[in-house]
């Protein structure tokens, strides 16, 4: 395969050109560095299968051009904000980012008689269920953050594309995704904190939040996983790691390998951490373990790891 | 109430603004002239509760200006490309005209305080479900049209408005919507034709296509109702006359109404009339019949009146 990554040099893309690379593929990298960096690719770098383009999503000129000059026949479409709260302080951004981008690399894709798109949506497109285990058919999709209309209203074109003018789509749901090199995000949040001042720990919320989390190696191989074996379009899949993880946890944990135990870690009282967070989600996995994905982590485990990894422990 | 209707001299919109007017209340027609017309709304012009202006809803600045000038306090969003058809040849039309107006129309009433919002939704949100009879909660969608894909991204957007700012946001998903000022459509089209050639009607796929109408007047009603009764937010509804309504159908009422019984009507072998085209969708519509919702016509006399009205029969 001839692949563009856009959004490659971010947290998940850096690590999905890696293992591209690693499988003998031919990688273009598309970044416009707002949210990733070249530092995530440099290791990349290295192979001469790994072209790395700096420009906006947005720019179609060179987005056709791109097209033109190269064989490319499958997109991995990962540019988009990734911080659920940035899009609620200035709104453009999902609209821009994550909405917009989808809807001109499609646009350009057809244009050049590209066909094989995967996306990267979100669980935040349901919004608040307050249901168990909820699969891909669940509905209605109500979301109440930008980030998740964003997706959403992706969703939506994608699902025309592979309609109307024939596209394999591959749509996978991310649960909360933590490991080395991500940009926000509880984990990152913590420990960010925590280094500014080690004596105490405040938490947005009353730390009840519980959600799946999944390593960004194991939702890697649930990527290359649905593209390769899943055969309809739109082919649409959950994946997230076993059980789930509170922020109480979390916060323990990143004061454990601090090595910071006994330090106050303080509450508040709301429910949600902020507007348009989503308290408590879980997936129905079965989909995506019928295709064989087995990931390697559990939630709590895929956290620790995260930790572990982003502190350079491991 | 003083009130904004977007789209107020197109099809739908020109028999709301006459219904406000008539209820006593202050209206505010906005109308590109895109598919709307002045003549569409010359006999609103005799209230002196009857504002015309002329102008996109993309002209930000237009439109923050009136929202400055006036006390609008509801906005009815009809704004949009109308024509699913003419969205698969132009795909520019169902993001601007749909999608992105109704984005820029949310985005001037958070700024300026307004957060009553009526939005036209539609069945083509859901695509070829394939279901009988599916009510409002009824998901996945998955549109196969651009003109779905621009209602879906909308409404997600208006799922946010409602849940992160606190928008009073009224969703209902219109049936096919027949009536005089109609500008396309099967009844419009059939007529269209054997006025061009009154010797045959050719119909655009087998003519077995089911699908329930309803009487723009009724539609109206059911948008004056649920903005006067329903409390929750998003508050969505489903709306469509009694029983189905096949083309072959249509195509014999025409026929008949234009006093050309015997003429031959010629059908294709295909199922859907055109692409992107949802052959068959059946609402569940016990929800707004709750809040009292009657509609003086079934579908099938929807589409009688209909033709009557368009030949000025009636």
């Amino acid at each position: 395969m001839k692949i563009l990554v856009t959004g490659g040099a971010g947290f998940i893309g850096s690590h999905l050109c890696e293992s591209l690379i690693e499988r003998g593929q031919e990688v273009w990298c598309v970044d416009n560095l707002y949210l990733g960096s070249e530092e995530n690719i440099r290791h990349c770098g290295n192979s001469d299968r790994f072209h790395f383009e700096k420009f906006d999503m947005l720019d179609t000129a060179r987005l056709n051009s791109l097209f033109k000059q190269s064989d490319i026949d499958t997109v991995f479409h990962l540019a988009a904000n990734s911080d659920i709260q940035q899009g609620s302080v200035n709104h453009e951004i999902d609209l821009k980012l994550t909405f917009l981008t989808t809807y001109e690399v499609l646009q350009a894709m057809r244009r050049h008689k590209v066909s094989r798109i995967f996306f990267s949506s979100s669980s935040a497109i349901f919004g608040d269920t307050g249901k168990n285990k909820f699969h891909e058919d669940f509905g209605p999709a109500r979301p109440c953050s930008l980030y998740g209309a964003a997706k959403l209203a992706a969703e939506a074109y994608l699902s025309v594309f592979a309609k109307m003018f024939g596209f394999q789509v591959w749509i996978l749901r991310f649960p909360n995704v933590v490991g080395e090199r991500s940009t926000h995000g509880v984990v990152h949040d913590f420990i960010r904190r925590l280094k500014e001042n080690p004596a105490r720990l405040e938490v947005l919320g009353n730390g009840l939040q519980r959600k799946p989390y999944l390593y960004v190696k194991d939702l890697v191989q649930a990527i290359l996983l649905i593209v390769e074996k899943a055969k309809d379009s739109p082919a649409i899949y959950h994946a997230a790691g076993e059980g789930l993880t509170t922020v109480r946890e979390i916060a323990e944990m990143v004061v454990d390998e601090m090595g910071l135990k006994g330090i106050p870690v303080l509450y508040q009282s709301a429910n949600g951490g902020w507007v348009g967070d989503v308290p408590f989600y879980q997936y129905d996995n079965s989909k995506i373990a019928d295709l064989g994905f087995k990931p390697k982590y559990n939630s709590t485990e895929a956290v620790r790891v995260a930790i572990q990894k982003t502190l350079g422990k491991k």
